[in-house]
């Protein structure tokens, strides 16, 4: 998908929601456990209850690893199910890879190849390994490297602010991938707890598109993240996993999911008119 | 495998060598290919080749990924031949994961626990992410995290080499990632091709084991690692991938595979000899 198709996308739905697709078949309602594709079962219902307030979806490769290999064969069928629906949507690898140039050609070909089993639109990738790691990721025309900048959780304390020469490293690496990419191939990942810090990350990418994790369960606000991160093509896909998908348990998880997804869509619309 | 168990096995095959299954179906003997389980009958045929020559073998999970879901299956069968053997080998899924602890858990569980489908003994993981995203990888008795410092690629440059208060973002991760593990259950990626940088990181790191990626393709040199980076207890496990799975890409790729392990190995006796 095409920056201009993303933002066309946003217009239409009115609606910048990107839904989390952290599937645990442990927190999955109890009359899906045991069904052999539970998950699928699970993902199809809450893009069915949700595809009309969200705009892309982000499944997090771990919690379909750890099913071992029927977690994989779990999101192929999410993923063709994703593209047989006549409506679109975004589509994001939350996989945080990234290696040596031959090595990152490979997970390029798994996720975001057209003729692979996938096809995402996006696949999000740690920077630590630097340009060679990161650009075979931006080969596939339409298709997205979304870098780890800044990131929702404790440990973004440990190495992301480290100062060097008065600059952060998170904004060293916003610096650095200017040069690799540029608005059309390249997002980044901005927590949503670290909202503060946005006001300076626009200073640097004023017209990229950042994927803001951590709304809902790890606290972040979406108006203060809306408040300092939009700019005039909207620029924020803001993701929600625990606090759609698990908004029950029981067997009205999808229509819950659903109203969940609504309510933040209502919002981003309102976001959306003030600016 | 312990650290004990992992000292007794480099002493008593006396060899430090790892052998990287970068398994690429473009680049496997012709008689192989089309074949249904070709990766697996290809990586088979290395590791009986190898095995008395290696003491770990170390699947880059992107080669895999890039297959599909078969790719995966092709790993498994791979991972259940190696536990199969009477001879044992430490196995490293090289997979550069890493995100929020509660994701980090799920990757974990994926490769490491004894009840899945790989049962890997190490994962490498990048460090951006900081703690909560490396220690759910040590949560596993027996179980190692393998972080990256000091990576073999161009691409190290962008970052790994950026300084603050007189230290470079590399030693900052392995100063800091002491604080949540130790030389039981954390290892360092350092290239082959930085052996310069191993009297510094000596320092920092004395008895942790290193995995140095490089020699060979990348044009790292055995020696200097040897030079630089062996410790009382070894303490380094040296990879080589293309230079011993691709020695020979006719019939003769297992023998031409055996006799490059072999080399290296004989090097090593010697390296470990001078110790």
């Amino acid at each position: 998908m095409t920056r201009q198709e993303l933002i066309a996308l946003i217009r239409q739905r009115q609606s910048f929601l990107c839904v989390g697709l952290d599937t645990d078949l442990s927190k999955i309602p109890q009359h899906l456990q045991g069904q052999p594709d539970a998950a699928f079962l699970f993902n199809k219902a809450i893009i069915d209850a949700t595809i009309d307030y969200a705009v892309a979806y982000k499944p997090n490769l771990a919690f379909y690893e750890s099913m071992g290999i029927n977690g994989l064969i779990q999101l192929k069928k999410t993923m063709d199910y994703l593209h047989s629906l006549g409506k679109p949507a975004f589509t994001i690898a939350d996989a945080k890879r990234g290696d040596i140039g031959n090595t990152s050609k490979q997970y390029a070909k798994a996720f975001l190849d057209p003729e692979g089993e996938f096809n995402f639109d996006a696949m999000t990738i740690a920077p630590y390994m630097g340009e060679d790691s990161v650009t075979p990721f931006t080969a596939y025309e339409g298709k997205w490297v979304i870098l780890l900048a800044l990131t929702s959780n404790k440990g973004a304390y440990d190495f992301q602010y480290i100062e060097s020469s008065g600059k952060r490293l998170f904004e060293t690496v916003l610096e650095k991938s200017k040069q690799w990419g540029d608005e059309n191939n390249t997002m980044y990942v901005v927590g949503a707890t670290k909202a503060d810090m946005l006001t300076d990350i626009r200073r640097i990418v004023p017209n990229s598109f950042l994927l803001v994790p951590g709304v809902g369960a790890q606290g972040g606000s979406l108006e203060e993240v809306c408040r300092y991160g939009l700019n005039n093509d909207c620029g924020l896909l803001v993701n929600s996993s625990r606090g759609i998908i698990y908004a029950s348990n029981g067997e009205d998880f999808a229509v819950r999911a659903g109203e969940e997804a609504k309510k933040l869509q209502q919002q981003m619309a309102k976001a959306i008119a003030c600016q």
